[in-house]
């Protein structure tokens, strides 16, 4: 029996990366993408699904988490407070931040895994571009692999893996090129479901990281922030 | 400003106990149910908003975790299996079990709590009667406080609070009475929403907790299972 990962699949490049790097490690991979009503939900479906079937994924799960609408406290998914543009500024976590995002992912992602009988949870999060995001953080993710642990049955090991956690976006293209992620699939942009706005964080942290490696980035933009 | 504390309530008699803890310890209650499309969720959300009335708890947060019956693999939430008759076998883990259910409900909470600015989310899990869900456990939630508190902001600190963890359902029973909570309004059985089973695990643990107090179970029963 192939060894199984359930691998957290945004749409965007990071996450698409990591499909390419649990099946270069001999994981038949499970992806499970959240809809938790973004802004841009519906274009990041269409990168999950073009980019299983481009690897020909079939085990796919789409999970609704809309609650976080009621929760609230984020621009994301409030769409009352207006998305920042990009400050890069390391010390002040933006508006964009959805209280404790990465450990409700998790605990969904642990749920399908125990009944999946996976032995890896992928997730594609970087430290270094994280806007400062507490749940970004190596020592949470370890952290969480405890409870993880602790939480589910004895005969269960769960790993959580995070391949990338300390590449830069720059490396990330890179990486991405070598392992032909099909990069023209993802999707990043916070805004816009058409042509990408090249100026939200998330658009100029990918741009950026194009720009560094040398390459030019495959998908359309309305505004070139890069150039 | 008074002092938040979140508290998971199912409707059962434990949640309803940490309720009575809760406000006793002088914190504001925010009350969060979780409809994950059990059997009996009318019947528990019912319960839940009859306890808050009850305390005046203004603050409540009901979600949809419906994302259960897609990952399956329980009987709560497949209807496809039969909620297995109460066997009290401490080594099998009943198919009741939802996989790491408690570090969902968790993430949820914590969530909200950051929201919200809570200091404390109660759960009124009982490690000795939990039918050996190794998500009741205490090393757990210290395990799982500890992740939260590594993926929420600098300055959030989320006590995870388990008033109830060492307590048999006999105790419970006890110090829910010495309490006034109202145990009328609880709801337990796993299977009927009118009158409760009296045969489910969940009914058999609450009949035996009340015959060891000494006390009549105010609700209304199908099968008197302890006479």
């Amino acid at each position: 029996m192939n060894k199984i990962a359930v691998v957290l699949m945004s749409g965007g490049m990071d996450s698409a990366l990591c499909v390419a790097i649990a099946l270069k490690e001999g994981y038949e991979v499970a992806a499970l993408h959240l809809n938790y009503h973004h802004r841009t939900q519906a274009r990041e479906e269409r990168a999950f699904n073009d980019i299983c079937n481009y690897y020909g994924i079939s085990r796919r799960l789409i999970v609704d988490v809309g609650y976080f609408k009621q929760i609230g406290g984020s621009s994301l998914t409030d769409l009352q407070i207006d998305v920042p543009k990009a400050k890069f500024d390391k010390n002040e976590i933006p508006n964009t931040y959805v209280p404790f995002r990465n450990g409700n992912i998790l605990a969904i992602g642990a749920s399908w895994a125990e009944t999946l009988g996976a032995e890896a949870l992928f997730i594609g999060a970087v430290e270094q571009d994280s806007s400062g995001y507490p749940d970004c953080r190596a020592e949470f993710f370890r952290a969480f692999e405890q409870a993880l642990n602790y939480g589910t049955k004895p005969d269960t090991h769960i790993k959580i893996v995070t391949p990338i956690i300390h590449l830069s976006k720059k490396e990330i293209v890179q990486q991405a090129i070598l392992l032909n992620v099909p990069l023209y699939l993802t999707w990043s942009c916070y805004t816009n479901e058409d042509a990408a706005c090249g100026e939200c964080e998330s658009c100029l942290l990918r741009l950026r990281g194009f720009e560094q490696a040398g390459y030019i980035d495959p998908i359309r933009y309305v505004n070139k922030a890069n150039e």
